[in-house]
């Protein structure tokens, strides 16, 4: 079964709002085998809705419109569904004795442009509404399943949840279907793709999807099959050739994110950790900490943006800053191993470098970038040349100085 | 003049994912007055992208595609375009000498895949992307304009500000669309929506929406009229009104973020900043070190997570923690007098509170942060309780703390 959602709305066609039911309506549709592929937005207009509403009949199994079925003019869905599908609109009495009860509850006279929510395409069956008076729809039509919803989420939720979802799971085809997400650090998209295109070429069930996602590469992959079991064992056969292809490379399988990995090896090892940072300006910091119970291995951290406070919050001597610049491998060495002393914490980390847009040199261009880590094994340092912006060298550098921890931690 | 988008990737029809490019799309193009028609998603997936792409001709004078530019097999959008437009692909040298070159300044050798960036669609113009490898590109066919973007969204928008922007301005119509956003602090949704709806729901034009965002409210306006001068003087007209009614929890007019906004402020009156952070774990000096050239404002920070650190990086004393627990106002107020002393900032900012999910009691529940800043002038402190998760909580004391930079330097 294919499925297919039209979100119909002007307002979803501006620069500030995004249609979000169908995330939602995506989730609950996956987990019954069923996919969608097409989401088209179009504004409330007859035309342009009974041209995408007449492609969607045409080469889905399902198609869901959501929005449109309010009580004024520019609710256009009910109309449009009918004059589509050859139907006329007839009155449902009970809708509109609803309505009624409704508007005396709330001891308000109910303007006439509410019946047009009684209103339905000959031969739909109505859903009821618990959260808000616009009714939804359910029809069929030469095979095709036809869903109009309402667009407020918690209207649209508490309809698709109570009724939608059991009748579709009679008529799912017992297909399930199930996804992994493989997170990969410290190679490019291109070599990851490469990497793993024998397995994933030869495979459409489970199909794969890589993309670069803040400093991370994900491998997304998703597999279909009679019942949730099957599916896992499909999603395992293709997943331990990706695990073997991308080696120690791969940080999550699970969606945890990487500095979720990092906080739960220094649990498991009872290991701490501090960081003082310059060009990250803190982010390594607000990253640790963004994981709950990072109190347990995060004792803390500098910012230290100022030479001064690279020797007064990380111990790094003012001469070395002298001699070797503020950018520069010793400066991070002693700044990973400052922290590490003055916290006490097993792991000290140290971050340097120019993030840009100003500051770089022909010798120490933007994106140069320091990340050192210390331990009771000793120090190690490395160097980075990161491309991109401001927000990007941030990034990649905090993805790089969790990484390090990682290796560190993980053995 | 239409426009029509379509992005094309399917993580983007998985529950993970939004296209959020149209959105800064829709945003630039009303602001030449072309008006987006359609939104659609659809996958990695040839038939299915020619058959929308396909629609997309025929209905739009304005056709663009984001997404599916990359060197991997299921990047199809350049062969796509290529066979509905039916043009042969050629290879273009200077793409493929940039690539080779790009490669070899990072070190790196190109993988073979890469060299498909390097093939367009024959008669097609090739855009530079000055963030990364994929190239964009520009056609015309029959009437249409069609562009093709790469899904990142920095290289989509330096690729469409530098390149598109310019060129379209030239095709567009008479109508000119402005749009302005107001930013607000410090007040709750409903009451910004109470306070201006005098004002607003007379107006159509400039059209209104509020919406918030991680912490700030937000008031969009938008005006439509013959010339870019005439839309601004509506935009003015009920702009004064909007800043009357909400004063100063105004504090972005011309779309500055809150941190852009204090370091304007702190430049501008010469004065320097640290921070002694320990719920928010190094949020705050994240966000004022996005700011570029922040290290003429911001001198350094401590993440103390630890009680033992707020005794060493900010001084304050372990009697006085013992006393009032680390969750306190006299806590939060030494953090920021001793990381001010410390550094020998003009402000010290501290912050100290519970962001859960864990450690909190009835009597200090999660959500509650003391926030204090200190100058010259003296020292203030401010409880706060704030609702949701621990990202929410972060988030809306992040806030917090920098609206009481902005109040303390702006007078």
């Amino acid at each position: 079964v294919d499925a297919e959602i039209i979100a119909v709305g002007s307002e979803l066609l501006t620069p500030f709002r995004l249609d979000t039911n169908s995330l939602y309506l995506t989730g609950k549709l996956n987990a019954l085998g069923i996919e969608v592929r097409f989401k088209t937005v179009v504004g409330d207009d007859r035309l342009r809705l009974k041209e995408v509403f007449q492609a969607a009949l045409e080469r889905s199994d399902l198609v869901i419109l959501t929005g449109g079925l309010g009580p004024t003019e520019d609710d256009v869905n009910r109309e449009v569904a009918a004059e589509v599908l050859g139907r006329p609109l007839v009155e449902v009495q009970e809708i509109r004795r609803r309505l009624e009860e409704r508007f005396a509850r709330i001891g308000r006279t109910m303007a006439g442009n509410n019946l047009r929510q009684a209103q339905v395409p000959e031969g739909a069956e109505w859903l009821d509404n618990t959260k808000g008076t616009a009714p939804g729809l359910w029809l069929e039509h030469d095979g095709v399943r036809i869903i109009l919803l309402p667009g407020p989420p918690h209207e649209l939720e508490a309809m698709f949840e109570s009724v939608c979802l059991p009748r579709l799971e009679r008529l799912s085809d017992g297909q399930r279907l199930r996804t992994r997400i493989y997170k990969v650090v410290g190679l490019p998209e291109s070599e990851v793709d490469q990497r793993i295109a024998p397995a994933t070429t030869q495979s459409t069930n489970p199909a794969t999807t890589v993309l670069a996602v803040s400093g991370a590469i994900e491998v997304h992959l998703r597999a279909r099959a009679a019942t949730h079991q099957e599916a896992d064992a499909l999603l395992a056969g293709l997943g331990d050739k990706i695990e073997a292809a991308l080696g120690d490379h791969v940080f999550s399988t699970h969606g945890e994110s990487l500095e979720e990995v990092v906080g739960m090896y220094l649990v498991m090892k009872q290991k701490t950790v501090a960081v003082a940072e310059s060009c990250t300006g803190g982010l390594v910091s607000e990253r640790l900490t963004r994981v709950p119970g990072s109190s347990s291995f995060f004792l803390g951290g500098a910012v230290c943006y100022s030479d001064e406070l690279k020797t007064r919050l990380a111990a790094v001597s003012a001469a070395l800053i002298e001699a070797n610049g503020a950018v520069s491998k010793p400066v991070a060495q002693a700044m990973a191993e400052g922290i590490r002393e003055w916290t006490g914490a097993s792991i000290g980390v140290g971050i340097t470098g120019i993030a840009g847009p100003g500051g770089g040199t022909a010798d120490k261009p933007v994106g140069l970038v320091y990340v050192s880590i210390a331990d009771d094994r000793g120090t190690q340092v490395r160097e980075f040349r990161f491309p991109g912006d401001r927000e990007r060298i941030r990034t990649w550098a905090s993805v790089a100085a969790l990484e390090l921890i990682r290796r560190r931690v993980r053995t």
